[in-house]
């Protein structure tokens, strides 16, 4: 059984193994103090080219999202996230278990605009009502869309012209990077959010994430927030290692591209095939809508998961590539696919 | 500079890092419903002996505690703790952020008993006050003293009696268990204590705790609270492989063993060189008192921690040994340490 | 300026003040456990006719939904209530200060039913969304609606099919009993609900709202709780003396029915001169769609609130009559609304 | 049985519910934006004499604390309060479940000393620990103590150079400030606090209690956590009628004063008696310690409450005296503790 599920289902990039490896017996300090955290930070400061921004390690993204979020927010204050954003949908209410409410304008595309978040402004305007402070953003989307750097020029002039903080959640950061009509550099980011989530378990690492905060005011004591939701580990430099060695030689980006590149084979074939979309995706989430038939035929071979069910005879499921998906598997699942329709 | 600092300043155990290279690019579910995982729970059952009990691995200390002690409240409940606790005084207020009190009776030697529990529970009558329904405790605790089999059995049946739960921290568990005069085994535990947090971070992996729930009406729908604490790991495999690892062939007590052997190697020498420690340790942690011209020269060499300050003169540090600990860095170590005197 | 804003505008009704002039210097004890909380609550049982009932008083809705809410859910859980529900939108996120989210189906008339709430229970499947729990309702509701006996009849049993607990908020509910319609009487909702806030502040009391219990699985330190959010009164008895008042002599009930009177008076001035209303509302709150330049002259002489902007030209706005609202009020006001139409 | 019990067992004063009777159906503003809450802070601020403070009216002494204490603490800060503070011991854990630990010096007499706080700041340096940023007292204290102007002008003076915020919980603050050895006037608080709570539900309203925030910084949407915690009272202006009344003609300090002088007479009467004390208290509260017999004979004829245990034989009690107790009811009393102690 060949798994499309997800991203996260193969082992590190070899690279990342091997540097543990070669370790040995080294002694670092705990909780990030460490050589390897500092040359981490070094190798990223040189793409988001931002001195003043501070960066942090945490293992996951539930918890990287809680506790920033958590971190910027007075108790009063909302964040306002598409309906289908990771921190409404996917994360068993993390964010109101710290006390704040998630307000969501409903998109069709995954993606948030200031037509979107007007009307939000504007049914909360006074103490009845809690007071939107910051916009949550994934880039790209949980249904694989991405925000264009003119997109995102546009939403973060109007935060800021709003009095919102612009979190991205970059979990699969360098497979929005990569699509050709994203336009964006990571020295964009310091222009275009306030608080960047670089995502390592996506991306080729055995777990964790980096977070970029690039405002002073909200900086201080971020390692208290840290502390306090159980995300600072004992054993930082083992995230400090992971992403020295994402942040050499551009190996981040490069999984990226290749996760995209085998994404765009497959809905390629897949269209060719004759099967539509949920989203126009040009990264490596696709949203094949299958007839029920030949997806309980897919599913004999190939792991996948449910996304929707548009009507009664089809549903809508997620094929996700990675870092690790070799073409030849794409192309031999492709195979597959012409044969399963033939015989259906 | 060698460091005495903790136990959790090495790489993981070599075979935990063969094991993972060994994996190549098998791939895995996620979130932790994959077969490494399953396989650890196995391994841990045949230690725990209680098939009832339900199996959980987290990321690292504070967010185990932080998750099973709010699973397991109700809103207006407290736990109780030494006043030395780790939930107490080492994890910025995790527990309280749940919306729980920490009720911290003084301990001498960082051990609860009953009759440091009574007056607790006398004092706390009525809804004016919080409600006491949980005791921690760690073991061994964090001055490095134990509870031995009989002492465990006293304050469980007094939990018992009174109606409290009672949560066993074992972050350096098998450091307890190897101490000749604790008497307890794994397979004490499920009569012993209601909810048991085996330790892997300070204990040879490169990050990770099991959590074991033996009690039936404490288990329902734990998954949800890890999701919501953001302490269920994409990657969960990568707990299930190094839970593995520790429970095949009992490398994981061999490896509690080893720190406490290294260390009563430490504690021995010390003594010998006429210095006094703040606590009867048997474990990996010692805390001897140390004249202050002394402590500043080990540090010329040594990394160690400050722990308290008996007087002007005197400072009682934290040596930690590890899995890792060689003996001949102990024995250099205290030769070192007999001509630091000796010059003093 | 006469004020249509709310059903909170006017003082108490005359016999609770004379009740509290009549009290003198008399003693009581705290916290309400006093002889005047005792009688109040015998007087609501005759009514509820539910003796394993547990009843309390608090001081305003927002608390006694908080307190109730968070009391009854674990961490993991979150309450379902129709988008316009009070929990929703009026509260400044309460419920989510307490870490619970609220699930929000869009609902035309305030009004929740099985088939809004099913596809709620569909898409909540696992551990990565919250679990819902509890089902929260007003009745009336925020847009002036009533739930009949029928309706609540098959909201409660597909409640019970599917697990859910049921909440009332009838911080106006005798004006809900007091739509012919509505079939409901007091002794029904045992039968019918799970815990039913029955409303003070809003039907002649000073303030203050009682919340019954009906289930003892529920009961256990519901004083915790109530201590723990701040709403237990030092001066307890001052809620008893007014819920002792209102319910002699069936005060409450026609309270609320002279406040539904009086806004049929109004509803069917208004619709006579030609308004149309955003929902047929058959209680004391009622939602005329304004031409502007009505709107705007009315609120020369008249307080009003605004509610929805159904286009650039109209308003939606709230009227409200109360307890105190003379009929003699109501006939001025629609004298004066057919002035100024005719003089638009 | 005539009740010593406590400070809110007793009616409002009369002139308080001779106003309510005097408005009629007045009608006004929800939530705290009318004339009479005007008319109230006005009063207010020519005691103060603040004209940068804002002020807001709360329904009771727990949600005070906890929507003040939550408003102005960052989530990883904490409050520091003596052992004995309210916040620690009679909210049920209200502080904690927004969050926050309460650090808690041990004191001897209620009060907290610049020497109290240094080893709490002392021993929490970094992120493993709490940030504490908060100092609460109460004047008079839980165990009747006052604080006089010199020791919180120390006490203040130390708070602002270790950056603490100081919240002073006024709930008896008159009683205070009728101790001729206080020397405090209402003037004087805006330079020796930064939050400061008037007390009224045990001063002679119904309930109710005013917060006065007096910097800048603090200020800002506090009305939000108000409306979050559920202590925005519909019908607000019910506060306001009651401030205004107390602070008209200096009700407010007459009061206190009256409650002071009943209890020194009681304070006097016991002492000839032979009876000693818990504590040297000038106010209201008085804490002496009986012999248990005698104990058992009082409270076949009055009503107090139980404060600690100092030995077998002995228990030491609370007498608290309020703004309605009668000099002739004391000097009956003490009449009857002769007899008592003869007859023993």
């Amino acid at each position: 059984m060949y798994s499309f599920k997800n991203d996260y289902s193969e082992n590190a990039h070899p690279s990342i193994l091997q540097k543990l490896m070669d370790m040995g017996m080294e002694q670092n300090n705990g909780y990030g103090m460490d050589a390897h955290c500092e040359r981490a930070k070094q190798l990223i400061q040189t793409y988001i080219q931002c001195e003043e921004a501070s960066i942090h390690f945490l293992p996951g993204g539930t918890i990287t999202n809680l506790t920033a979020i958590s971190h910027i927010l007075k108790p009063y204050e909302a964040v306002i996230s598409s309906n289908t954003g990771h921190i409404n949908i996917h994360e068993c209410g993390a964010i109101e278990a710290t006390g704040h409410k998630v307000l969501t304008p409903p998109s069709d595309d995954g993606k948030l605009t200031p037509e979107l978040i007007a009307p939000i402004l504007d049914a909360h305007e006074d103490e009845f009502f809690v007071h939107p402070a910051c916009v949550y953003i994934s880039n790209p989307t949980e249904v694989g869309t991405i925000y264009t750097k003119s997109e995102l020029e546009r939403l973060y002039t109007y935060c800021k012209e709003h009095d919102l903080l612009l979190f991205l959640d970059g979990a699969r950061l360098p497979m929005a990077l990569g699509a050709p009509e994203c336009q964006l550099e990571m020295k964009d980011f310091k222009d275009l959010t306030d608080i960047l989530f670089i995502g390592g378990t996506k991306v080729g690492a055995l777990f964790g994430e980096a977070l970029v905060i690039f405002r002073k005011e909200l900086q201080a004591r971020f390692r208290f927030s840290m502390k306090r939701s159980g995300s600072m580990l004992a054993k930082g430099w083992l995230l400090g290692v992971q992403f020295e060695q994402l942040f050499s030689d551009g190996l981040y980006f490069e999984l990226g591209k290749h996760a995209d590149r085998t994404a765009m084979l497959l809905k390629k074939g897949m269209a060719e095939a004759g099967i539509s979309f949920l989203t126009d995706s040009p990264t490596n989430q696709q949203f094949p809508i299958l007839p029920n038939k030949l997806k309980a035929r897919i599913e004999e071979k190939y792991s996948i998961s449910d996304w929707s069910k548009p009507d009664e005879d089809h549903t809508c499921v997620r094929f996700c590539t990675s870092w690790a998906t070799k073409e030849e598997d794409v192309l031999l699942f492709l195979e597959d696919l012409k044969q399963m329709i033939a015989s259906l």
